[in-house]
């Protein structure tokens, strides 16, 4: 039986799970694929540091030539993380005729087109199934499960850790900062949370998420972004007494031809099922012209669930070669990329204004947003708080531009303290 | 640029909702797979029908040899449903080299090992994606998505009327026969509603759902099977009261080498994401040894979802065809089929009992399920209704064949009139 030999670069939490995938499941690749998979060099920084799995310490470089240079070597899985160094190795891999299968997606939301390109010509597979919510197979489903059907909407829940944080905040009343931290001690937020909290890792996955669904070039930089830094626990609970769930949202949108891709603090309906999606879980929710509603729900992260994307993806470039077919499966881009402009994007909105406690602000607020063209559909006054009076607004659509512009009016109006906060309701 | 001649077989719901779909979506499907798809003929029953499609009436035949002899035609798309007579045609025209998507369930779980094998031997891909949950891609997702994982259980409502119904007795109080009378008005239940509402349909679903998940040969007569139309809205009433919904439950249960298929009204706890799925939809849950849970959901029916799935299989075998690779995605079975005994079979159960009014029967009731080794994790005796008494009872998990026994021998008790009914509780 013919034997296929994978490099994999890193060993980490994801790379841990890859050796264990390989050697649990190696009856069902066996059968799967008709031939044996075997992992013949790792890359590590420090080979004497502890790991949670055995490897042979023989198998165990320093030195990324020997593996990206091993002739003998099929596949090079990269779990590594890094951007410059890691796309320098993988390119000089695809240039050596070998397939790569990456769980990266910093990587390929900054370079994933060049890559897939250098796959292309090289004749090689790039598979990166485990760089969008983990073990969750969403790539393959909007790329083959709907190849027929025009993806209109695509929303996610694709940050396990700003998920978890949100989930505390709503379901047990803590702060963002006792949140955060027992996100912290858990290992599902990092030392420095920044990429997780701001928004960035889930505006990498929507990226890669809305080239694939749309066919279009969608870069990081085009995904407007915010964290969930400044959400305080009176948003939420403001939220969920107006019956909405606060979740940082990625949303990628189709109208005609243009597109918009943000990632947000927003709020979804109570009774919409990603409201239900809690802690560190993931899920998608993917509309099509034909199909309608569909969501995809799973672990976004962790060692094992990661790793059976990556070594799922490994099966399909094992039967690939058995079939001689590599390197037909990168879907390039049908569509010339095209943003919506803020006039072009309609939301509804959640709205808390500070407001002066006199006689007469609420008339003085609906008359300003009836000006600016902005209709209402829920308005209430809260009691007031200490020396604050404020009031919470829930618009009808209205785009976003007429919304921001609304918002500065607002703040310089005289009955307004200040904007107290401000949300998208997304579903 | 070449192009593809697809026969349609069946131009009902579904027929419709394909032709819809190759028709708005063409530009999307010359640019995933390079050529253009043309439907040059169509069977059905009765030419003069009126159709929710208009096509050219020279395409329309009601002689199947008209499409599956003609030589100029590449794939069959059968979506006429029926067994025997189908079987025979589907079979034919593998045998002409004729690749082959069906939506048929009823089929694939009666003949579909035979079919992929002859579809195997003629160097043919026969897909199938629409035959369970209609647009939610979950076949290639248990194939392709977890194809480096080990499923170990697959819960799945894969049946849109009889969930529509439990909704609308569950949500809106209404009996048994109101909801299927809605569901029957709106289209959701056929006038003879008996495959859905006996859980055959589902059970047919499940048989296919287990043998790609357990990679065994699963058929029809291993599923046991139990509907929904004893359901009565005090079982419903008081599973809500203990924090439980009523679904239609399709379970596949792998421990170790032995499995267990089943379909039954089952009940699922409140906070599970499979009791938020509503009305027609369709969900699927999977757990599987490294990726741990993971849920798909979505519209089990109705025509552009499920033409969506029929036509993503169209894809799937254009791009085989241009790589000249059809005839090797049929994964047959790895493993001998082995199904657990009722003493291998461990649940939780809902249990309520009709009891004779009198002082000491809870203790008696109490002792005699402790004499038979069950525990009890909740137990309720209910406020007398009329001349009748009930006491609900939760247990912890127990093997099916000793709650069977057991059950007998509360029928022979004194202090129980009756056993009112009894479910299993599933997550």
């Amino acid at each position: 039986m013919e034997n296929i030999s994978i490099g994999l670069l890193g060993l980490g939490t994801v790379g841990s799970g890859v050796v264990k995938v390989i050697r649990n499941h190696q009856d069902k690749l066996v059968h799967g694929v008709g031939c044996t998979v075997h992992i013949r060099k790792i890359l590590v920084k420090d080979p004497a540091k502890e790991r949670s799995v055995e490897v042979d310490p023989a198998m165990v470089t320093v030195n990324p030539s020997e593996i990206i240079e091993d002739p003998s070597i099929d596949i090079i899985v990269e779990v590594m993380g890094g951007i410059e160094e890691t796309r320098t190795l993988l390119l000089k891999a695809l240039e050596n005729k070998k397939h790569v299968i990456t769980a990266n997606k910093d990587l390929m939301a900054l370079y994933g087109h060049d890559l897939l390109k250098a796959a292309s010509e090289n004749g090689c597979d790039l598979f990166y199934e485990a760089s969008v919510a983990g073990g969750i197979p969403i790539l393959r489903s909007v790329v083959d499960g709907f190849a027929s059907d025009r993806i209109q909407r695509i929303i996610g829940i694709v940050n396990g850790t700003t998920n978890y944080i949100l989930t505390k905040m709503s379901d047990e009343g803590m702060s963002y900062s006792e949140a955060l931290k027992e996100a912290q001690e858990l290992g599902y937020a990092e030392a420095d949370p920044e990429a997780d909290v701001e928004g960035t890792d889930a505006a990498r996955k929507m990226a890669i998420l809305s080239t694939l669904g749309f066919s279009m070039n969608v870069g990081l930089s085009d995904v407007r972004c915010k964290g969930i830094s400044g959400i305080s626990q009176e948003d939420i609970e403001y939220g969920q007494q107006l019956g909405y769930t606060m979740k940082l949202i990625g949303t990628a949108e189709r109208d005609n031809d243009s597109i918009d891709v943000t990632v947000q603090p927003a709020l979804v309906s109570v009774s919409h099922p990603l409201a239900a999606v809690k802690n560190e879980n993931n899920a998608v929710y993917v509309y099509g012209d034909a199909v309608g509603e569909t969501m995809f729900y799973g672990p976004g992260a962790g060692s094992l669930p990661t790793a059976t994307a990556v070594v799922s993806d490994l099966v399909g470039v094992m039967r690939n070669m058995r079939l001689g077919v590599n390197g037909h499966s990168a879907a390039f881009p049908q569509f010339e990329k095209k943003m919506k402009t803020a006039e072009e994007v309609f939301k509804k909105y959640f709205l808390r204004l500070v407001v002066e406690d006199e006689v007469g602000a609420l008339a003085e607020i609906t008359a300003l947003l009836s000006t600016e063209g902005i209709s209402v559909e829920k308005i209430w006054q809260n009691p007031k708080r200490g020396s604050v009076s404020e009031i919470i607004l829930v618009t009808h659509k209205v785009s976003e531009k007429s919304f921001e512009q609304t918002l500065v009016k607002l703040n310089d109006s005289r009955v307004v303290s200040r904007v107290g906060s401000s949300f998208r309701i997304e579903i």
